[in-house]
């Protein structure tokens, strides 16, 4: 039996999220169906991952492990994985780890971006599933200022959905809007880790102040409520991309390192 | 009876093409049958394009004309176009033009761009229908001077679909590689117009100059060739997209240009 970190990517388009649902197509059933195949195995291989994103939520940089109790080639694994799984999800990486790793409790941080269009000149269909269209111009200067009265420690609350039980403390190590060259708002976010739905809450908060309609303090006030605040609307999970997943060095955990990338689809071209 | 000129986006993904053809879906068809609706027409109401882009192709710059016999509000035609059209196209703009522009026979150029990534370890599955993978790396300044062959007036008839009649001169002006931001090599390529599949087939002959397989003199050696060369590989639509038809200055032409855009789908968000 060995441990396996598997780095992912995927277009959450056509995915109901992450997590196993019964008849939904998920990113977890997908890899876990792929997987048991890849390595020959008859039984099921769960999937442990670093976050669990929502319906249409895409990641460049998923984490997740598997104990897989059959001797795998990394290289082989990835190349079967890129020819069994659908084209909207890729294995970019496979490291066989020590026992010790795990891809969500061993994560020291989560890196999320969030994409607005907010110049409707610029409609481009070809980007639909992967930004947001904002009928008004953001101030980025604004939504910054704003932005500074969440990084930190706090009780997130008001931007999580209402759980029975388990704390909504977060640290939240960065909260930054820039301007993409294709002139979209971006926004990097980052913290130890997030509640449910709490990124598209805290974009909704930020949003009304960049345009306008709100003051910037009232993030502040928002977040010292502390409980979750119909005025905060839920933005779209289209914009959002769970980008990296930070752990510790990798000479803690890592039994065996594998650079090697293996490519799918498409694969052309130019061949003469 | 008045002409308009209507600029278009669309996702080529799940289009068969620009072109209407019996029992596919096109985005001729799609814009056609919207605009009768918009304006309330009981005919048909025909569209023509500046580039008739191939399946699978994108555009962010398509123009075309219509004649229009009944009194539009440009405004008001593109918010119901916005509500009629599905969401892998859009009317960007809409200009009401003297009955000299001809979308086609008006243009001075075409300018596309085709977009390789050539890093494997990158595989993003959300760029799958805009990018082509290639499995290996490709040298700007090796591509760049093998393309200097081919700028200025040249029969094309190597790069070209053979035709029964019609010239395959054109004029390119201009035929350059870049890397993106995001690390993807793109090219930038403009000529008076393009045969079919000429810039497929264009990228074709530089990707094996590019990753070393072929020397840079390969290329104008194809070129001279003047006729359809099978070891010129026609590349996928997905990395194509038709960026910009240009046009003499509007002042010879434009009878009203409109300026504002109308957002569509998602219209959220953060609203409170």
């Amino acid at each position: 039996m060995a441990r396996w970190r598997l780095d992912i990517a995927y277009d959450g388009t056509e995915f109901h999220g992450w997590a196993r649902q019964p008849g939904q197509r998920t990113v977890q059933e997908v890899c876990e169906v792929a997987l048991a195949v890849a390595v020959g195995s008859a039984e099921p291989i769960g999937l442990y991952c670093a976050g669990r994103t929502d319906a249409g939520v895409h990641a460049r940089g998923q984490v997740a492990h598997a104990d897989i109790d059959v001797v795998v080639d990394p290289e082989d694994l990835l190349r079967r994985m890129a020819g069994l799984l659908p084209d909207d999800v890729a294995v970019r990486g496979c490291t066989q780890v020590t026992s010790e790793f795990d891809a969500r409790f061993s994560a020291m941080y989560r890196r999320y971006s969030y994409v607005i269009v907010d110049d409707l000149a610029v409609i481009d269909p070809v980007r639909r599933h992967t930004v947001v269209w904002h009928p008004r111009r953001l101030d980025i200067d604004l939504m910054n200022g704003a932005a500074e009265a969440l990084v930190g420690e706090h009780d997130f609350a008001a931007f999580c959905k209402a759980r029975p039980h388990g704390t909504t403390v977060r640290t939240l190590h960065r909260c930054v809007w820039s301007r993409a060259r294709s002139g979209a708002a971006v926004l990097d976010i980052r913290a130890d880790a997030f509640c449910h739905s709490m990124v598209r809450a805290v974009v909704g908060a930020l949003v009304p102040v960049g345009d306008g309609r709100r003051p910037p303090e009232w993030v502040r006030q928002v977040l010292v409520g502390r409980s979750k605040d119909a005025r905060v609307i839920v933005m779209p999970a289209a914009g959002l991309t769970l980008e990296e997943v930070g752990y510790p060095p990798p000479q803690e955990w890592a039994a065996r390192q594998v650079v090697t990338r293996v490519v799918r689809h498409q694969p052309l071209g130019g061949r003469t």
